[in-house]
């Protein structure tokens, strides 16, 4: 099997702009365009939306008004509407808004995990445990994300050992419906990307596994498909590629929605989204956020969206053609 | 044979930046500035470089100082000095200077021949056998480009079989030593690329041939591995990814020559390049051009490049450890 062609075969895009890229800006967008926004996407055949971050306000304002976005907007049968959530707080918040999935985050690497959660590992596992147990008690389902499963910016390389050991954790102890290896600074390269999954299947043939791969040095979409080529079909992506990253200002962020779609769709894989209507959304972006995306299609255009000849093309035929 | 892992094969970087890059721009470099960054990338193992194109100054007024850049840079040894040329004045110019290659260009489809260069493609390729002619005769190297191989902006999808026709003519009727198959506005996919380049090496299966793609769609390096694992190990590349594309406003151009080097280098590949010394050169575009340029690398940095954690990281773990 090669991921050089889709040959149909089914891959789920989940949508993560509207949570990990809008908490990446700086501008609050109001609470209804938020919800615009994910009811525009919620039509187009996404698999998964992480709708919002069920955070301290104080610490992330940007996703202060959680409640009144998961509440407000409009679900569509065959999505799944996520949360982020950091605590027992925000799953209790989330539980109550009706969000289908908590997604809960911890980092690989001792350092990233303090400095981000300012908590070590074992006691933000040991945190986890008790939000997992509420969310299943709740009937909602647990997805983990482990950040930095590519290489941490602090630490430098992050042993695939390590990833494998705590993604059997999160399974055993923390019943986790599914684990997100996540590429947090673009540190992914293909060649690791299809080793790391590769493992990863080898252990778990058949267990959910969604990559979260930022684009921050132009590996996105090569990491997609060194993904798939060992057995990845969950990808998370963000609409027009919002989601900076702090330590590398001016690049890009995550993976790009409609720049993958495209990509996998020209390639025969079946994503089951709307191109077309993911790009229109996208489009919107600017201007709600204020300045320009990294997406590329919504710029170029899909690749058979042609241009028209010069006018006078007939006329330069015939002075050519005069011209022997 | 896969793609995934470079098991240090070698692979071939040719720079386009001073000819395919600089000519998309409207500022004019001026020519010291020109000789200067050919002279740092001359050092830094780099297969090939277009220095410039010997064409009209009136139609291309950026490139007008064609003779005195290419007179003007430091020839080192092992790097191939190529230079693109329209007809035979150019060649004869760029013969006049010493380049060590001409690269001649026409387009795939009849409706793009027409609109770029006003002629029918029959005509201009017997104008390029005017040229090879001439180019041969003087012990100067022959490569042919091939535009619009992966699709056409304006006639849509290009068959296999015309791009086949095409090189074969290069190949058998222009004397071609290598050959450059174009995907000009970056219309080129991956399952396409893959399989036009098989197709190629089943024909011709030790000629030279170069990939030149764009990242317009944000699908440049995933192309390149598609051709990487149908045989090819030749690919054209701009620093800071310069070069945009006409019908795009606000695109990427060219694939970007650190980014793509640093992908490879990563993935175990040879591709012969300092990459440090490649980025530090492409930091300095920005105050040359006047504008931020596509490339990742350059603002991100090398993926081991790290950040030190936070200053107070011990008593953020003993804050954290007192807690429980």
């Amino acid at each position: 099997m090669t991921a050089w062609n889709g040959n149909r075969r089914r891959i789920h895009i989940q949508e993560v702009g509207t949570r990990d890229g809008l908490q990446a800006e700086c501008t609050f967008v109001p609470t209804e365009e938020k919800i615009a926004l994910i009811d525009a996407l919620s039509s187009l055949g996404l698999a998964k939306i992480e709708v919002t971050g069920f955070v301290s306000p104080k610490a992330i304002p940007v996703l202060a008004d959680a409640e009144a976005v998961m509440k407000g907007i409009r679900r569509v049968p065959g999505t799944v509407y996520s949360a982020l959530v950091p605590n027992v707080r925000g799953a209790e918040r989330a539980i109550d808004c009706g969000a289908d999935e908590v997604n809960l985050v911890m980092s690989a690497t001792e350092t990233h995990n303090l400095a981000n959660l300012r908590m070590t590992r074992e006691q933000s596992f040991g945190g986890l445990r008790e939000v997992a147990a509420l969310a299943r008690g709740a009937g909602v389902r647990v997805n983990v994300s482990l950040s930095c499963a590519f290489g941490c910016p602090m630490e430098g390389e992050v042993e695939m050992a390590t990833v494998l050991d705590w993604a059997e954790r999160f399974h055993t102890q923390l019943g986790a419906d599914s684990i997100t290896l996540c590429d947090t600074t673009g540190m992914g390269y293909p060649t690791q990307v299809n080793t790391l999954v590769r493992a990863f299947r080898e252990r778990w043939a058949d267990a959910a596994l969604t990559l979260h791969f930022h684009n921050t040095r132009g590996m996105g979409l090569a990491n997609v498909l060194a993904a798939i080529e060992a057995g990845a079909d969950r990808f998370d992506a963000s609409l027009g590629g919002i989601g900076g990253c702090p330590y590398a200002p001016g690049a890009t962020g995550n993976i790009c929605t409609e720049d993958t779609v495209h990509a996998l769709e020209l390639m025969g894989y079946d994503t089951g989204v709307d191109l077309a209507g993911l790009v229109a959304v996208s489009r919107r972006l600017p201007a709600l956020l204020g300045h320009d995306t990294p997406s590329q299609v919504a710029k170029a255009g899909q690749r058979l969206q042609l241009h028209p000849a010069p006018h006078d093309l007939e006329a330069i035929r015939a002075r050519a053609e005069a011209r022997i």
